[in-house]
């Protein structure tokens, strides 16, 4: 039996610089509302800012490590759009977030991520941190 | 024995503004150079504007139906990237695209993707062409 | 004695991806949100989408012909955001669009453009239309 | 008698996606290219990028005080854009910067800018730098 798992919707209305000289949403704006969705979600699930975060664990954000999507129906300026985001898989150093975004029920793109918690090295480079205990009871 | 497939290389350099408050390359941005390079990967193999191309097909440009990407290394501002667009598979009403972004020889991300000649009806609703002929053959 | 204008509000909330490398927003996104204010005051005050008014009088849009802007304050991801929009000057064949971007109370930017209603020739070349009667009653 | 000023051309190619639905360049992408570009020069003078600056002096970048600009020609993709950048004004805590960016012959837009080289308290806020002498000595 499964528990359903928390869901949080970000809302957002497609602009006209938003669209192409086609006329739709030139598809890198999908990727800009889905991590501002991302971060809405852990935003509404209680999760403070990561500029708090880094000072008390050392976690800057939550860099992403793949994705793959689906573009389904075409959306124009002045639609509403949303974009319901859930985890539903929580690894010991990474986690997938799931997006489903649509103009009402009409659904209009799928995303699939692999992110991590990152933090940074004195040389600049990236590591992750095991999920946070925390952070992971928060947003299931 | 396969056939190398034709390869183009569109070259770009990472602004202070791709950047986020982690300092490093936000990840839609990869996207916005995605699809530059493919319509680069286009132009150099001597296919017209897509302005062009509508005048004498219907053509509008090439929607995305999906894709997926790995983010391998950060980037950030100042690097000099270059991303190598081939296509490993012509279909009857679609192609796949494919990726490689690097910093010299450094992996950076890559990227793949089915897309479409996209053509729109009277309602404004989308179609697929069958892959030009005349297209692939300037682009195998 | 003067008549106020009508005045519409615009907000919106500054995302991580918004900010640069010094954590604050990357002041291009001004622009951004500057241009959205605009439809959108025109939108609230019951002018159609582009898309439509284009059908009816060639007008395809509102291109910005110079704009000043000042900034008094940064802005970073999670703030809100309003931008106060109203036209304090119409002209014969442009006019004046007047921004006042806050943080509830405290002044983040201000902004003040010229912009024509728009058309094109067959050439591609583009000439201002004398500004419609009704959509000047609509605004003001 | 007027000395010339260090002038430094940077060079750009216009996107299908920068471009709107009316298929010319959405006006906040020169914003984007203009901060580039103002970046650039900085660069092609001999200054270090910021985050070395940073660690030497506290200079974060050169955040924007105020702009205007002025639109003459529209572009599209597949144009190729150069802006010629200087600094005709240095104030003691602030400087000018002159942006005209051109197709070939034909002027598309111009910029004027003040700019801070500007550092931030402990408390986020943000202050500006006097010109520091040796950056001043390496951009006039």
């Amino acid at each position: 039996m499964s528990t359903p798992h928390k869901t949080i919707t970000y809302s957002l209305r497609v602009e006209f610089g938003d669209c192409d000289p086609a006329g739709i949403v030139w598809f890198p704006n999908f990727f800009r509302w889905i991590d501002a969705a991302s971060r809405n979600f852990f935003i509404q699930c209680g999760v403070p800012p990561w500029r708090e975060i880094e000072k008390e664990t050392g976690i800057v954000g939550t860099p992403i490590v793949d994705t793959k999507a689906r573009f389904m129906k075409t959306a124009s300026y002045g639609d509403e759009l949303q974009i319901d985001v859930h985890v539903p898989e929580w690894r010991r150093k990474s986690f997938v977030q799931r997006y489903h975004c649509r103009r009402g029920d009409t659904p209009i793109m799928e995303c699939e991520e692999v992110r991590i918690f990152g933090g940074r090295r004195e040389d600049g480079s990236w590591y992750a941190f095991e999920v946070p205990e925390r952070i992971r009871r928060l947003c299931e």
